[in-house]
């Protein structure tokens, strides 16, 4: 049986979605999601969710926007599964199976772990644990889990994520030494050219940092935060720097190459930042025109947005019920009759 | 609303039921499975199991075993919801909801993992988690689970367990702080006068000590079982000290008062150990041959107890599921719609 290319994508669900999530992941995803070649599972991580974020209607919220957008900007339901990761219970309880063979050794060296243990030694907390949960001590078994039950050949992460996919290997691994062969080891698969997008003020663009550019603002407020834009102190007329300039990093992310090719021109000429900043934003506002018209349906249907996501659990669930049934029989959990 | 008391036992279910496990634990849980005040839950402690046997075919076996021996020995399977743990998915989803908001630091604190910590310590092992697995670590997470999602107001234990039952109200009550009151805080029963058999050898009768009588050993190994315990070296009609006796021990665990009695007398009237061999094989196989017939029906008929375990799957999730709805909608985990 020759098998497609399996590919899974975790989408974290706290926050609202921006140009930057765009270009750095949820582009280069929905074109995936159009390869026939490709099984492509894409789920809204809200399992995950709960280990930061104890407000209910923020993760309600973000879960339901981040859906939303993935519609909207044309994520193929029909080729790529796409769910909720609480539809499926099986993730769940693959955890707990994978947790009696993970060694917690492995997990100690977690970089998110190690990290926050820092935090605490050089606030010279009293427990280097301090503050820090269950759900982030062992949160990479879970995210095993999520990879292990689709069996994923491939898994797209960022660097910071490709010690997951390791520990992923290493727990699926030790599960078929000793109950014989039933996963497939993923394999990580960095994108060293991933596009990442500056802020309103020059800085990496992050929820963190407070200076994003939510992708559906309305018309009128994208054409405010364009205009907030932070630029240098060049007069209209003086030559400028495509290089070093935010305005033109965003554009080039979003415009064609001879569209590019021609602003390049202007800033030789010395474009003024106000026009500039008219300019990317009739850009940027021609192409989410459309999918922010129907992320607004999207939004105001919510029953809709519900029906897609229980049909790709359902679809998720045809693979990973039967599957948790035979890694159960593996270790012994079978019926009696 | 009235609500009867409701009490929760696991049983383990790594080892074959004896005589030690009769007295101690499984008496008191049918006896009480048969009081109309109460509502007891029992479960078959499977996914506990999966932490220290990697050996399917004994986890299999056993469960079978201790299931066809509870129902053998006359647990009320109306009163009492009996259920295995892993035909239940609501567990393993409710144990990664709890370990969101269960403090590290807890776990760091726990017994049976600062025990193992400490073999390595001694063992100068390089990693002081040497062997340790995530269940073994995060288990009393899974205990909570087991406990909080049927609200047991009530927990029978071994001193060995109470801090378990300290955890799970520690979690649940974290859980009620940040999400609002949803969970009961379990109380630990912990029964000064339980019963402890000693073994063949006169050591506790214990599994790990490999001098167990098992329940339903057939007649003739019974009575070759018995006819190995240990005794003092005295001779027929000297006077015998039952107080130090593990014959005497067992028989007064099973017999009535007037018969354990009659028996004390002739213990100073100086009864022969042969003698009182015979007598305590006889006593004990009169009193354990209908529950061995009706043990042996059971194994020879594994769809029946299936059969008897999905149904109280079934009560087990008609109050799991709806209560797990409630505990994700709270955290955030609701529908679109």
């Amino acid at each position: 049986m020759t098998q497609k290319q399996r590919v899974l994508t975790g989408i974290t669900t706290t926050g609202t979605p921006h140009l930057g999530n765009y270009v750095g992941a949820i582009r280069p995803a929905i074109e995936a999601s159009r390869n026939p070649d490709m099984e492509a599972f894409y789920f809204l991580a809200d399992y995950h969710a709960l280990i930061k974020c104890h407000e209910p209607a923020r993760v309600a919220a973000s879960r339901m926007e981040v859906a939303a957008t993935w519609l909207a900007l044309g994520l193929d339901t029909d080729n790529a599964v796409f769910y909720r990761q609480s539809d499926i219970p099986e993730i769940p309880e693959l955890t707990w199976i994978l947790s009696c063979v993970a060694a917690k050794g492995l997990l100690n060296r977690a970089h998110a772990y190690k990290a926050a243990v820092q935090v605490n030694e050089e606030e010279k907390a009293k427990d280097p644990d301090k503050g820090i949960t269950m759900g982030l001590f062992s949160y990479p078994v879970l995210m095993a889990a999520d990879i292990l039950m689709f069996n994923a050949h491939k898994v797209p992460v960022g660097r910071d994520q490709v010690q997951h996919i390791e520990m992923a290997r290493d727990i699926g691994g030790r599960f078929n030494h000793l109950f014989g062969q039933t996963f497939v080891l993923p394999e990580a698969i960095v994108d060293e050219k991933t596009a990442v997008l500056s802020g309103i003020d020059g800085r990496k663009m992050s929820k963190s940092y407070d200076n994003t550019i939510p992708l559906f603002l309305p018309e009128k407020k994208l054409r405010k935060t364009i205009m907030k834009i932070k630029t240098n102190s060049l007069e209209p007329s003086e030559p400028k720097d495509p290089a070093t300039c935010t305005l033109f990093e965003i554009y080039n992310a979003f415009a064609t190459q001879d569209d590019v090719r021609s602003v390049r021109e202007r800033y030789a000429e010395g474009i003024g930042w106000g026009d500039m900043k008219i300019l990317l934003f009739d850009y940027l506002n021609a192409i989410l025109e459309e999918p922010r018209e129907r992320y607004a349906e999207l939004m105001a249907d919510p029953a809709k947005v519900e029906k897609i996501l229980l049909e790709g659990a359902e679809k998720a669930r045809s693979i990973a019920g039967p599957f948790l049934a035979e890694i159960r029989k593996k270790t012994g959990l079978l019926p009696f009759s």
